[in-house]
């Protein structure tokens, strides 16, 4: 295996992601192995979490870098996340540039207590607005993909749901993927989201 | 833009809100760039948070001073907080030297369940002697404002329903603003705040 | 006012308190300048935590030395805090070497909550063996005693109620007052019944 | 007491203990110096926490070495944990490495809620896949044993419901028993039971 390129972009991009691991595991939404995240830091090339690793334990050298079909060309000497291949279609529906998904209490919560309706609505909620491009007035209407074993199939059900006018996807009983443009946009949106899905959980 | 004058007053004052930064948002008060932060440093002269950071990573020269009509005479680069209006109304009504502003899970909630009230009522709280100048057997009326997309629109809103004995004020599923004639004392107003507006609503 | 004695029962007494403070702010039990904490450091002598102050940020020379009457004979020019009359009672009536005092939402839910019952009853809970000298089937009544502006009378309110077993009491509203024979005790006492509130407020 | 012998294995455990009792108190289950934790470091010798000592503060050298029959034979002069026999009993009936003990508000409430039933039952959640050898469509039942002050009869209530397939044992109103073939996987499955407990209370 390659060792990483002496490249300015991969170097920020572990850092982004070390950063938001370890206050993701603080508040709760990293807990127990699960979760990972990724940033595109060229074209065709992703860096992405290790699998089966502590997130609050991560060191700058544990990111692995693949290519478009999902084969490592540098870093870690372990496999990438097994999710690698619902961040890889995310990648390819959308503008991305990061992809970042947890696992929290209220995530799961509201995932299971609106799935029949297939999505949870948030309106005139002033924390919308940090979502990129809203306004107060929008209303959000975050999809909920049904769950699979099998990652071609839980890359599907997020494909299906995806709304191009929103930056996150929850699966049900699993967890929120939220992205960006830019590794702090995907953080911030991991931020916004789980405040709006905490708040309705309690609000309901 | 010029550089900060060498100013003990300026520098105290960004330190107060870097603490204040970094406490609030590792208790979820400050979470995706929402929120905003500010201090008198002098007649007609107001430190002010940038907009859209992330105020776990404030630094001390990411503060931008801006005079009465709201133009930065120093600082920063960026923008100032776009919610400086309702600072600055502030500032006109009230005696207050410090003025902050978050936005928690709690305080949304309370906004939302008592909006038609107009207020949330705390009385015979212990943690009510805590609000400057008060003491157990008083009651506290939280006033709740309408909120509003445009910041002229939101500052007259807040000036409405301003009550001078209160230093704060609820916006409707927005946040609270808090201040204090001293920045320890607009910290330690958002820290009673929170615990009353928590426990009035966990009580409902 | 006289220097700190070159004393290492002082010192120790601080660094526990220092350290039982920053924690204790971190879970929200201290929040806003609320809550005080005192240690009997000789015969006649206790210290205690000044009037007023964030305890998030105490330092080791924060603290004042008072003797039986309230008298501060030595430390921190400010004021000793105004609930020093209920600590000195807590000395009179018990065996009590340290005196915590906190303010959390659980303990104010539990102390409205089952106020027209007088306590709050534990029983059959594990936690209860970490209070000295407690074993798994032993009943623990915290009572609760009614809160009062002028300290002269919460003392007499919480020497009413104060039963000699328990080394705590919760006062309406405002907080729980608990105490062991080392700032250890005090320290673990406070957070043994800080669970125990939390459960049976989230079991009711 | 003899010293410890100059043993990677002995000092990697206490390194992993130190760092999840660290994380452990932080989230608020791990109060009062309650609960314990213990490593096999080799055959019939485990590395296990000293009784009635706060977790937060515990340093390298704070941990005893004792052998089959429960025997101290190096290490800390204190006591052994007084729920070492329970611990004794894992290590007898699983093949686990690492046997971790914790009190939380939401492990009691589970333990008390589902308690007629005799377990918890988990099911399709995708936290599951963090229980070692677990897949996504497994239904996992947590068994709840009875509590007693006795540790042998404690120890017996364990063996009596504990599952080969499942690796933690919930005791009524006294916490969580997990355990893996690593000190890590011990900590990843406090982690993650504790977070399918949140879950499945707050959606009760």
């Amino acid at each position: 295996m390659r060792s990483f390129p002496d490249d300015t972009e991969v170097q920020q991009a572990a850092k982004s992601m070390l950063e938001a691991s370890q206050f993701f595991h603080q508040r709760g939404w990293l807990l127990g192995t699960c979760g990972n995240l990724s940033v595109k830091v060229a074209p065709g090339r992703i860096l992405v979490t290790p699998s089966g690793r502590d997130k609050s334990r991560l060191r700058p050298d544990d990111f692995l870098l693949v290519d478009e079909q999902g084969v490592t060309v540098a870093g870690h000497e372990g496999k990438a996340s097994e999710e690698l291949a619902v961040h890889q279609q995310i990648y390819r529906l959308t503008s991305a540039r990061a992809v970042y998904h947890v696992h929290s209490v209220p995530n799961n919560l509201a995932s299971h207590l609106w799935r029949q309706q297939g999505y949870v609505l948030f309106e005139g909620i002033e924390m919308i607005k940090g979502i990129a491009g809203k306004a107060l007035h929008d209303q959000i209407f975050l999809p909920i993909a049904s769950n699979h074993q099998c990652m071609t199939e839980l890359s599907q059900s997020v494909a299906d749901v995806l709304r191009p006018e929103v930056p996150a996807v929850l699966v049900h009983q699993h967890g929120i993927y939220a992205w960006g443009d830019h590794p702090d946009v995907a953080r911030r949106h991991i931020e916004i989201f789980e405040f709006l899905l905490d708040y309705v959980v309690r609000l309901r």
